[in-house]
C-alpha cells in the first residue's frame, strides 16, 4: 500500500514512452482470449502477438486478456495492430498511471484502478485498462487476478448472447465488475469500524490507535483511487463516440450512479474513521482523569495523615508540660485515631460532593 | 443503523439481475390497491398479478402500493406490464440502491429513502421507490411502513379529488410525505442535543461521551441518506418529461425547497454535535486541572510538613548541644506548630494568588 | 433560540394547507395600514378583512403590515384577494420557511428572517413575508417587532414619495431594514468575542469555555438564517418580472452586497470563535502544565527529603558502631541540614536549568 | 483592528444616503490636485469645490486625490459633477464598505482595502476609493497615508506620458499599488512565523501562545480584506466598459494574477498558523510528559524508600524477639542501605528500560 | 524555503518593470544555444545578445536556454527582439512569480516552478520560464540546474527528429521534464512519512513532532507551488493559438494529466501528515496515561503504607494501656507486616481490576 509509486526509472524518458512500471515480474505472459457469435464461442490462450494480431476483423467479438503488462513486445504489438496512441500505451504499462478515459481513432481506452486485499489482509491495488473497439476488447491486467472471471463466465453462458454482441458493452461489464469490487472493500472497512467501535466503547487499548490510524492510512489509499474514478467513468458515460450504442448506454448511467455511491461511502468512512480517533482521545482523556482522581484522593487522604503520624513520632522533650503534651494522654491514641478519622472523612466526604467518588 | 449494507450476493451478477437484496424477508406481498375517478373511488388488496397488470390503463387513476420487494416474481411482472427497464427493476429490489429520479420511456421512477426510528429508538432507513405513469403510480415499500397512510387518507377524503387526478401529483404526495418525515428525526436529534447540552454544563459524565459518539455517527448516516436526495428530487423538480404538468411544478419547487432546508438541518445539527464533543473534551481537560490543582496543593502543602516533622522525629544524640537543640526547648513544640502554620499558610497564601483556590 | 422548531402538527397535512405553525399567540391581530401617493399619507388600523381588500386597485401605494400571521382567516382572505398560491400562504404562516424569493402571477413574495435579541439577551429569530404586486405591498410578521419603523417614518417624511412610488421599492426598503439589523445582532457577537478575548489573555475560567460555547452555538444559529438569504436575495435582484422598475435595481445590487458581506462577516466570525475555543484550550493546557510544574518540584523535593529525615528516625541498635553512626556525631545535625540543603539546592538549581522556575 | 465596525448611526438610514461612517475626523480636507497632459503637468491643493468641479472637460487628464471623506458637502459636491450615483457615493463615505467595482454611466468606481501597520505595529485598514471617467480619476482616501505617492511620482516623472494619458490606466496604477501593499503586510506575517516557529522549537512559553493567536486574528483580519478583492479586481478585468482600453487589459490580467498570489499566500500563512498552534499544543503536551516523567520517577523511587525507613523507625516493644529484630543486626543500617539501593536502582532500571530516562 | 519572498526592492516600481527580483547573483550569464534541423545540429554558448537575437529566423529551430535572470540587459534584448510583452519579461526576472500560461502576438510564454532538494536536504523552488514561438524555444533558468538536460539528450539522439521539428513540442517537452521532477520530491516525502509512522509506531520521540511539523511545513511550500500549476498548464493546453500543433495536444493533455496526479498526490500527503500529527499526540496522550498510572498506582500503595508505618513510630506514652497496644505484642512486627501486605495486596488487586495492570 504505497501512496507514491517508485518511478525512478522514468525519469528522463521520453514522453509516449512504452516502458513497464511497477513491482518487477518475469516470464512469458500468455493472453486468454474468447471469440464469440451469438451463438458460438472459441476459447484459447496463447503468447504469440502473429496469432493475436488476426482478431478483431470477422463478424465475431474478440475478448483478449492480458494477465500481465510487463512484456512490452507484446503489448506494443498489440498497440501497433489495434492502432493505440503511444501516450495510452505508455499509461497501460504505467502501473501508476491515473484513472481515465481516453479516445483516439477507432478505439476507447477505459484504465482502471482494482482494489483488493491479499490474503494476508493487506490492501493493494491493480491497475486494469480496457481498450476496446468496434468488434474486439482488449484488458489488460498487472497480474492474474480473477475478478474478470465473472463476466467471462456470464459470456460463455448467456446464449443467445445478444447484449454481448456490442464491444461497448463488453467494455462496460469489465468496468461494472470492477467497480462492484470496491463495494466489497469498503464492507470489510465498514465491519473493521464497527469493530472497534465496539471495543472502544469497552476498553479502548493502545493498539487500537494503531489500528485506527491503519484504517485512516487505508482510507487515505481508497480515496485517491476512488476520486478520479467518477471522472473517468463519467467521461465515458457522456462520450459521444461511434463506438458507444445507444442500448449500453441506461447501463453506463448505472454504473456511473455506483461510482457515486462509492465516493459517497468512501467519504462517510472517513468521517466515521475521523469520529473513531476523536472517540479514541476522549476516552484517554477521560481514562486519565479517573486515573488522576485515584491518586489525588489517595495522596490528600493520606500525606496529610502521614504528616499527622509524623508529628506524634516528634521527639521533643516531653519534660516540658508543653511539649507534646497529647503523647501523655491516656486516650491519646484514641484521639488520634479519631482525629485520622475526621479528616480523612472529611475529605472523602469533600470528593463525594465533588462527584469523583 | 448500518452504513455499508451486505451485498455480496450482488458481486458478480450480471447488471440489471432484478434481484432482492436486503434483510431476509418472507411470505406474500399483498398490493393495496385504490382506484380512483374525480368522485368515485375503490380500494382493494390482492397478490395476484394478473389482477394488477388490469390497472392503468382505463380513465381512472391506480395507485398501486406494494409493500415490500422480496416477491420477485411480482416486481417483474409489475415491471413487464407497465414497461420498467430491467435497471430500474434491479434498483427497486435492491435495497441499498442511492436516491435518484429516472426516466425512461412512459413512465419516471424516483427512488427515496425513509428514516424512521423504531420503537427501541434505533434509526433505520427503508427504501421507497415511486414509479408512475400517466394514469399509474406504483409505490414499493420495503416493509409495511405507515408514512403513506396519510396520503392514502387524503386522496379517500378530497372530493372533488381535482388535484389528485394528475399520476404525477400523486408521485409528488407520496414524495413530500416521504421527506417530510425527515423532520421528525431531526427534531429528535436535536432534542437530544439539547439535552446532553444541559447535562455537559452541570457535570459532564463518561456516558455523554458514548452519546456524543452515537449522535455522530446517526448524523453521518442521516446526511449519507439525505444529501443524494437534492440531486433526485431536483432532477424531478427540473424535468421536460410530459408525464409532468405545469399544474404540479410550483409543488415540485416547495418539495426541492423542504429538501435544501433537511440539508441546512443536516448540517447544522453535525456543526453542533461536532460542538458537543468539543464542549466535552475542554470540560474534561478543566475538571481535570481541577483534579490537578487538589492534588497539587495537597501534596505541596503536607509533603513539606511531613518532611518537618520527620525531622523533630529525628534520633540525633542530644548529648551533643548542637543535635536537634529545638527538641530541648520548653515551647519547642509549639515552635514547631507555628513553623508548620508559617509554611502551610505561606503556601496557601501563594495558592490563593495564583487563583488556584 | 431552538434550531428545529418544533413542527409535529404540520406532518401528514397536504401541502398547501394554511396551518400556522409557530410559538402559540392569540387574540386579533390589527393590520397597519398606510395608503400615499407623491404627496399625501393617510394612516389607519384595520382587522376588517373588507376594509383591507378594497387597498390596491387605486393609483396610491398601499401598504399593509400584519404583526402576526395566526389569524389563518384573515391571511387566507389577503392571499385571495391579492392573488397569493396556496404555497406561499403556507410558507407564510409557517414560521420555520426557509428564506426565499419566489414569483408568481401579479406578485413576488420575499421570505426573510429578522434576527434579534430579547431584551434578556437571547437571540431570536422572526419571520417577516414580504409580497407586493404592483401598487400594494403587504409584510406579515410574527409579533409587533418595530424594525419596520424606521421604514414607516422614511415613508411618512420624504415629500415628494418620488422613490417610494413604486411598490418594488417600498418592498426593497422592507428588505434593507431587516439585513441592515444584522449588523446589529453581529456587531453585538464581535463585541463579546472582544471581551472573552481579553478575558482569557487574562485569566481564563470554566464560564468562559460556557460562553465560547454558547457563542458557537449563537453563530450556528445566524448562520443557519443567514446563508438562504443569499439565495433568496440574489434571486431578487436578478429577477426579470415586469414588477421590477430599473430604478431600483441598483439597490437591490446593494442590497446583495450588504448580504453577501453579512455573510463573509459570520465566517469570519466563525473563525474567531473557533480561534477562542483552541485558545481557550491552549491556556488549559498551559495552566495545567504549570500546576504540575509546581506538584513536581514540590514533590521532588520534599519526598527525598522525608526520607533522609526518615533514615534518622530510624530505631537501628546504635550500640553496634555500624548502625547509624551519623547520629553519633558531634555535628551530625548541621550534617544533615548540609544534605538536605544540597539535595534540595541541587533540585532546584537543576528544575532551574530545565527552565521550570 | 476590528473585525466588525461599528456603524449604529447608520442602521435606520435611508438607503443611498451619503453619511460618513467610520472614525472620527475633522477639519477641512485639501485635495491634491495633478492635471497633465502627455508634456505639461500642474500640480495644486484645493479645498473648493468650485476649483474641482471646472477639472475633467478639457484634453488634459485630471486625477483628484481626497485624503478624507468626512467633508460630505465635498464628496457630495464631486458626486453630483461627475455624475457618480448615490449609492456610489455612500460606498465612498462609509468606510465599512465591501472592496468592489461598480460601474455607472460615464464613470467606474472600484473600493479598495489599503491594510498597513501602524508604527506602533498594529493591522489597520483603510478604505481607498478609485472612480474614473474618460479623462479624470478621483480616489477618496480615508486618511493622508502616502501609498499613492509612488504613483505620484511616476506619473510627475515618466516624459513623455504616453501610458498615463488614458484614465483607466491612471485608475489601474493605483489599485495595483495599493495590491502591491498587501505583499509587505504577508511578509511582516511570515517573517513572524518563523521567528515564533525558531523559538518554539527551543522552549515555547505561554507568551508564544498569545502571539500566535495574535497572528491568527491577524490573518482572519487580512483574509475578510482579501477575498472579496477578487471579485472586484476581477470585474474590473472583465468589464466590457468603453473607459477601458485595449491598452490597459493586459495590465489588469496582471493586477488579477498578483490579487490571486496575494490570496494563495493569505491561505498559506492562515495554514502555517494553524500549524503553529498545533506545533504549540504538541510541545506543551510534551513538555507535561516530561514533567510528569519526573514527578513520577522522583514519587516512584522516594516513596517507597520513605515507607522502608519508617518501618524502621517503628517502635515495636523490640524484648519479643519477633519485633523488627533487624534493628539488633550489627550491620543492620548497612543491610537497610542494602535494600535502599536495590529498590531504588530495580526502579530506575526499570525506568530505564521505559525509556523515561 | 521561504514562503513569502522578500521583494522589497519592488514596492512602488512602475507594473512591467523588467527588475530582477530574487537572490543576489552576480557574474555574466552563458547562454546555451541549440540550433537544429531534421538531421543537423549545432551546439554553442554565448554571452553576447548580437548572435543570440540572429536565430530563430531560418527553417531550423533553436533553444536558447539562459540558465540565469539577473542580466537584466541581455534579458531585455532578447525580449525586445523576440516580440515579450513588457510584462512577461517582468515576470521572467521576477523570481517570486506565479505559474502561468500567457500569450501574445507571435509567442507564448509558460512560467513553471522547479521543485528540487539541494544537496543538504532542503526543500527549493526556482523559476523556469519557456517563451516560444514558430521557430525558436527560450528558457529562463534562476540558476543553472541540470533538469532540462535530459531534453537536451533527447533532442541531440533522436535523429531524425521528427517530433522535435516544431518549437510547442520542445516547448511541452521542458515542461514535462519539470513536471516529472515533482514526483521525485513526493516520493522523497512518502518515505519520509513511512519513516516517521514506523517510528512512531514504536517508540513516539520529541524529535519526531520537530520532523512532522516540518514536513508540514514543505507540504504547505509545495502546495503553493503545484496549484497554481494545474490552471497554468490547463491554459496550455486548451488554447486556441496558431503556435499549438494538433500532434502537440495528445501530449499536452497528457502532462495535463501528470499534473493532476501531482496535486492528487500532494492532497494525499498533506492528509497523511495531518495524520502524523494526530497520531504523535495520541501516542503522547497514551504515554501521559501510562506514566500517570505507574506514578498513581506507586504513590496509592505506599503513601498508606508510609502513613501506617508512621503511626507505630509514634511516642504515645505506652504505659497507659489505650496507647499504642500494638507496638508490645509479641508478634506485632508480624501484624504490621499482614496489614501492609492486605493493603498493598488489596490495592493492587483493585488495579488490577480496573485494567491499569
Amino acid at each position: 500500500m504505497r501512496l507514491v509509486k517508485h518511478s525512478r526509472t522514468k525519469i528522463g524518458m521520453k514522453p509516449g514512452a512504452v516502458v513497464y512500471v511497477g513491482e518487477e515480474r518475469q516470464g512469458p505472459v500468455l493472453a486468454d482470449v474468447i471469440d464469440y457469435t451469438v451463438d458460438q464461442l472459441s476459447e484459447w490462450q496463447s503468447g504469440s502477438l502473429d496469432k493475436l494480431t488476426e482478431l478483431g476483423s470477422s463478424d465475431s467479438i474478440s475478448w483478449i486478456n492480458l494477465p500481465g503488462v510487463h512484456d512490452i513486445e507484446l503489448v506494443s504489438g498489440l498497440g501497433e495492430r489495434f492502432g493505440l496512441h503511444q501516450l495510452i500505451l505508455e499509461d497501460i504499462v504505467n502501473c501508476s498511471s491515473r484513472p481515465k478515459y481516453e479516445e483516439g481513432g477507432e478505439s476507447a481506452c477505459l484504465i482502471l484502478k482494482m482494489l483488493y486485499r491479499t490474503t494476508s489482509g493487506e490492501l493493494k491495488n491493480e491497475q486494469i485498462s480496457v481498450v476496446f473497439g468496434k468488434q474486439w476488447v482488449i484488458s489488460f491486467q498487472e497480474t492474474k487476478l480473477d475478478v474478470l472471471e465473472h463476466v467471462r463466465e456470464r459470456v460463455r453462458k448467456s446464449i443467445p448472447r445478444k447484449r454481448f454482441m456490442t464491444a461497448d458493452y463488453l467494455a462496460y461489464s469489465l468496468a461494472d465488475a470492477i467497480v462492484d469490487h470496491y463495494f466489497l472493500v469498503l464492507e470489510h472497512v465498514s465491519e473493521r469500524v464497527e469493530e472497534i467501535e465496539d471495543k472502544l466503547i469497552s476498553h479502548p487499548e493502545r493498539e487500537d490507535l494503531e489500528q485506527i490510524y491503519a484504517l485512516k492510512r487505508e482510507m487515505a489509499f481508497i480515496r485517491k483511487a476512488v476520486w478520479p474514478l467518477r471522472e473517468a467513468i463519467g467521461a465515458f458515460e457522456r462520450t459521444e463516440n461511434d463506438l458507444l450504442n445507444d442500448g449500453t448506454r441506461p447501463y453506463l448511467r448505472d454504473l456511473y450512479e455506483h461510482v457515486i455511491q462509492v465516493i459517497d461511502t468512501v467519504e462517510t468512512l472517513r468521517d466515521m474513521v475521523s469520529g473513531l480517533l476523536d472517540f479514541y482521545l476522549s476516552s484517554v482523556s477521560n481514562k486519565m482523569n479517573e486515573v488522576m482522581k485515584v491518586l489525588t484522593i489517595m495522596a490528600s487522604v493520606f500525606i496529610p495523615l502521614g504528616f499527622l503520624a509524623g508529628v506524634y513520632g516528634m521527639n521533643f522533650d516531653t519534660n516540658s508540660p508543653f511539649n507534646l503534651p497529647e503523647l501523655g494522654f491516656k486516650y491519646g491514641y484514641f484521639l488520634f485515631w479519631g482525629l485520622v478519622l475526621a479528616v480523612g472523612g472529611g475529605q472523602l466526604w469533600m470528593f463525594k460532593r465533588k462527584r469523583w467518588l
